[in-house]
Order: structure tokens, then sequence, then C-alpha cells
């Protein structure tokens, strides 16, 4: 049982997403803000050039929560996010998720979640999960 | 100015995803748990058959906030979702979103973010969002 989830557990995952990423979420999403794609738009804002949908961003979560880290078997629950700072095509991001709290009787847990950059360490995407795995918590 | 966010506001919004969908949000956020897309996988769970992405299901607020309600110019600050029933591909969705307090002096809004069964009405989705939007709110 030595790979059930345990408290200070913590998972890595280092990511970035390309401009084509971006514009295929903003199709199946429908969200199509052009802060998101239209560099002359995104000019005239405060950042600049397109910013990737927090979603997208904060999607690193589901993928990492549903496929590694408990995996295979894991229920979402709640997800919170506080989108920190904005996050670029093409920047190299890390998630960082830790288990704060684990109930294996109740197989749940509640883990941090933060996306940072990678090569700054700055906090972009701070947030909580709660998630229940039957057999890997 | 009537055009800027009010308190209690209200923006309802009806909307489905096909399984095509679910798979291009598999791709894209790179969570390819099977529980999404495989039947047969599916079938043996509590679910019985593919559910939707909570990330996919959710994404119905950043379109809603950042391109209709409140609309262009949304900066996401915040969103809170909690899953409360799974999500199927086909079933008709709608996404309700109320304003609960709106700061016109600092552009900011806290929004209720729901998503409902368009027939039964029970929630899926229950959730809260902050979002600044400088010529909107």
């Amino acid at each position: 049982m030595g790979n059930l989830l345990q408290e200070n557990d913590v998972f890595k995952e280092t990511f970035s997403f390309s401009q084509a990423q971006v514009n295929q979420f903003a199709e199946v999403s429908g969200d199509k803000n052009p802060i998101h794609w239209d560099e002359a738009y995104a000019a005239t804002t405060m950042f600049k050039k397109p910013i990737i949908h927090g979603f997208l961003g904060g999607s690193v979560f589901s993928k990492v929560l549903g496929t590694q880290f408990p995996g295979e078997g894991t229920i979402y629950m709640k997800q919170e996010m506080k989108f920190m700072k904005p996050m670029y095509v093409g920047t190299e991001y890390e998630a960082i998720i830790t288990a704060k709290a684990v109930d294996s009787i109740k197989h749940r847990a509640t883990l941090q979640t933060q996306v940072v950059e990678k090569t700054t360490g700055a906090v972009v995407i701070e947030g909580e999960a709660n998630v229940m795995n039957l057999t890997k918590i």
C-alpha cells in the first residue's frame, strides 16, 4: 500500500502552451476573447501580448490529478484558482501539487495546487483542490 | 452608463458538449483520463458512461465572463468550482451567472457561477468568480 497518497507528497510537472493550443482551447470552450489570440488587440492592453486562458493554464491540475497524482480513478470534487499573474504562450511553467490533508477512510484529499514560472518561481496560479480516489487515497 | 454591471444582474447561457469536443479538450489539456472518452472503462465506474472534464464544463464561465457578461476586457482574478454531479456528453446544461457584489470604484465584481441541468434544474457545478473590467464594471 506504499503507493497510497500521503500527506506532504509533492508532484511537479513542467509544461507550456503554444498559440495553436490556446486557439484550440478558444475553439472548444467558445471563449474567443481576443486577449487570448489577437496580437494587435493584446498590444493595447496592460498585458501587451496574448495571454493564455486561466482555464487552460489551470487544466494542468486536471491532467495531473486525473492521470498521475493520485491518477486514474480520481473524482474531482472542488477546484479553487486565484489567477495571480498572466500566463504567456511559449513560457515554461511548473505545476506544483502538494497533498495537504489525506483522509484514508473516506479516500479523500485536499491538495494545494500551484503554477509557477519555471525560471523565476513566481506564482501565477494559487489554488486548492479536493479529490476522491477509492484505490489511491 | 446603463450597461455597467449591476448587483443582481443575471446572465443565462444554454450549452452542451459533444464527445468530439471532450476528446479535443483531452488533447489540448493532456487530461486523457479514460473516464472521459473510453465507454468500456466508464461502464465499470459509478458513472456508467463517459463524463465531461470538470474543467471543460466550467469553461462556460470563462466564455460568458470573457465574451458576454460583463464581456470584452474582463480580467479573471479567481474561480471556485464545486463539482456536485457528473456532466454527460449531449446533455443540455444552463450556465447561470449572477452578480452578487459590484465595486464600481475598483471595477471589480464577485459573481455566483452555476451550471444546472436544463431539464431538471439540478446544480452540477456551484461556484464563485471574481473579475475586473475597467469599462464594464
